[in-house]
Order: structure tokens, then sequence, then C-alpha cells
């Protein structure tokens, strides 16, 4: 990945990574993201589902949405993904910090038009979430592929950043009576609460079954 | 609070939550957020710890941060933050969802100057984050409060946006033998690691005590 002036890690630059080993194992990591895109002259922020398909982030969302209509005017957007991992504390507050992965992705968005291929990235989003859940659920109709715009963001500018590890106290600090470590979070998928208007004698469909226990994290 | 365009909710607008208590409560139940700011240009969607006191957000970083460096310009800037609940697995694709809560807020960064405010607000942020562990520690120096900037983002101009429960099906589909619910999200934090470098006989101080027994999720 070559390294721009926006996604050159400038702080703490050992925290940086250009790669995309790394870039996507944090994507694949998470299906939230922040999408930044400036409207009337201020920044908006918004959370978005996303997927990743090889080197293209995909959202979609109503046609209607505004955030989906400034994005198809072919505006500067950036994409940013975040994992926290763990609360790092340290024998001053100075030093009190966090672990964390995060991806920041500069580009544009582009809408996907053909249908095959919209309909594609669609699969790929839900793939991205709950692999093999696309397949069990009814069909995409045609009026609702039409209320859907789907967008591709090419993963072209990026970095990732990332801190890891205990605290980095000062030298004198360690001779304090004072405990320091670190709090690791997870995210943790609890078990699946059935809609009770599922048709009586409905089982859980294989993709959820898998996806609970691929992600059992307790 | 007052609703501005910017804060409007317009797709789905029965999400959409103004009151403050909403507000503070999604606020207080989190502690990294995403904020946006526009840099030569561009859109920059940064992640970083806040705290909440009273109407403001407080947000602070080394004072050579780049970022920190352009909120200082009295830009706007929006600062996002999302907690994701859990996934909605409908009977379509099309209806597939996520439950969250989220919270947007427009404004400008206002660096804080006053040695006293700004230490107050350093304890607030680590106060929303784990209370107590702030008396803990070994108090700052005046080079760590110098190397530090502190913002405070008053709460004027901000919306929430909520979805929570089932999927919600086209009436037909509920006749279909597909399995459909909630997969719900936690954010969990587990057992603390110890810093090896602890000094011997140091015991896990009571301010990570409480927390571990308060966050106790599972």
């Amino acid at each position: 990945m070559n390294i721009t002036d926006r996604t050159k890690v400038k702080r703490i630059p050992k925290r940086g990574h250009y790669d995309l080993e790394t870039i996507y194992s944090i994507l694949d990591d998470e299906f939230v993201c922040h999408i930044g895109f400036v409207h009337h002259g201020s920044p908006v922020v918004i959370p978005t589902l996303y997927g990743r398909k090889d080197n293209y982030l995909l959202i979609h969302g109503a046609s209607t949405s505004r955030m989906l209509g400034e994005l198809n005017k072919e505006l500067d957007i950036c994409l940013t993904v975040t994992l926290t991992d763990g609360l790092v504390l340290a024998r001053s507050g100075f030093h009190h910090s966090a672990n964390y992965r995060s991806v920041v992705v500069f580009g544009k968005a582009q809408l996907i038009e053909d249908k095959a291929e919209k309909e594609a990235a669609l699969k790929a989003v839900s793939d991205h979430i709950i692999a093999g859940r696309w397949e069990e659920v009814r069909p995409t109709k045609d009026n609702e592929l039409k209320a859907t715009h789907v967008f591709k963001i090419p993963i072209d500018e990026a970095s990732a950043k990332i801190r890891t590890g205990g605290p980095a106290d000062d030298k004198e600090d360690y001779e304090l009576d004072i405990w320091a470590g670190v709090v690791p979070i997870k995210k943790v998928y609890q078990t699946p609460i059935p809609d009770p208007l599922n048709k009586e004698g409905v089982e859980m469909s294989e993709s959820v079954k898998r996806f609970v226990e691929v992600n059992k994290n307790f």
C-alpha cells in the first residue's frame, strides 16, 4: 500500500501498518464502520454496516438515505473501523491508554449500477456478517433491489493503527505501589433469541448455528 | 434539545431521539467516539477516547497530534458514538438489520486553557472510563499537562438514533419456514491482566475491582 499524506500515521509511527494483510484482518473482524463526508461544508460521521470483498468495501442502504445521496456525488469520504481490545491502566494518569486496532480508508464511493454486481455485493455484505445466511432467506425482489443503493469503495488509500500490550510507565514510577495492568475487552455474541413469530417447528438455521459456534467467546 | 437540519433523523424518524436523558445514557455507555473534521477539503474520521461531564464531551491527546491541531482551529466537528446491540436476522435479506444506539453531536471543540479546569477535565475522562482510578495513580506533572491538549465540546446540537427489537418482515414472509431472530451483542470486560512489572505484593486496586464487579456481563 502506498503511504500518502492522509494515511501516514504521524503520532507514534510504530503503531502504523500499511500492508493489506493487516488492513484486511481488522476489516474482517468488524462489520460496523463510521463514514465521514462533508455536507454543506460541515463534517458528518454516520455509522453503517459494511462488508469486504477482495479489495473493496461494500456499503448499502435505502436509496432515499441522505448519506447515500451524498456519497453518490463522488465526494471524498473517509471510512474508519475501530476495534477496542483493552483498557491500559498505567501508574500515572498520563500513561493510561487503550489497546485498539483501527483502519482508515480514504476514497470515493462508487455506485454499483449493474444488477448482478449489485446482488453479489449485497450477498458479500451478508456473508461478511453471517456466512451462509444469504442462501437461507427468501430471494431478493426486484423492487427491493431498486430501493437499495450499494456502493463499493476501493481499499487503495488506507492505513491501520494498532496498540497492543501493557502500560509503558515512566522509569521511576515502576517503584510505586500502584497496581497496573490491562482490562481486556471482547465483543461477545449471546444466545440467539428466536422471533416469537417463527413458525412452529422451525429450527435455528445452519448459518446461525455455525456463527454461534465460531464466535463463542466464553 | 432543539432539532436542527443536521441532527434531524430523516430516515425512519421514529428511531430519532432528542432528549438529553437518552443522549446522555448512550454517551455514558461507551468511551470511544469517532470524530470527523475537514482537513484540506477532505473528511477525516479518527477514533478517540472521550468522557462526558454535565453537558460537555471531553477529549484529550498529545498537543503534537494532527487531529487536535486541527480541532484547535475552531472548525466544525461531528462526534459520533455507536453501540451495536444485536444482529437482526429477518426472513429476507432486505429486512436484515442491526440493533444499535448512536449519538451524533455537531459543534466546535473548545481548547481548555485554564490549568485547574484542564486537570478536572482529564479527571472527568478518567472517571468516565473507570471511576476512582484517578485518585489511585501518581499525580499529573506540569510537563505532562503541558504536553496534553484537552477540548470540551458542548452537547448543544445532538441527536440519538436507536433500533431495538426483532425483525420486521413482509406480511407474507411470516408463512415461510425460515428461522428469524436476534443475536444479541455485548461488550464484555475480561479478567484484568496484571502488569508483570507490578511490585511484589501490590494487589488489584479498588477502582479496578469495582469496575470488574459492575461490568460482569456473564
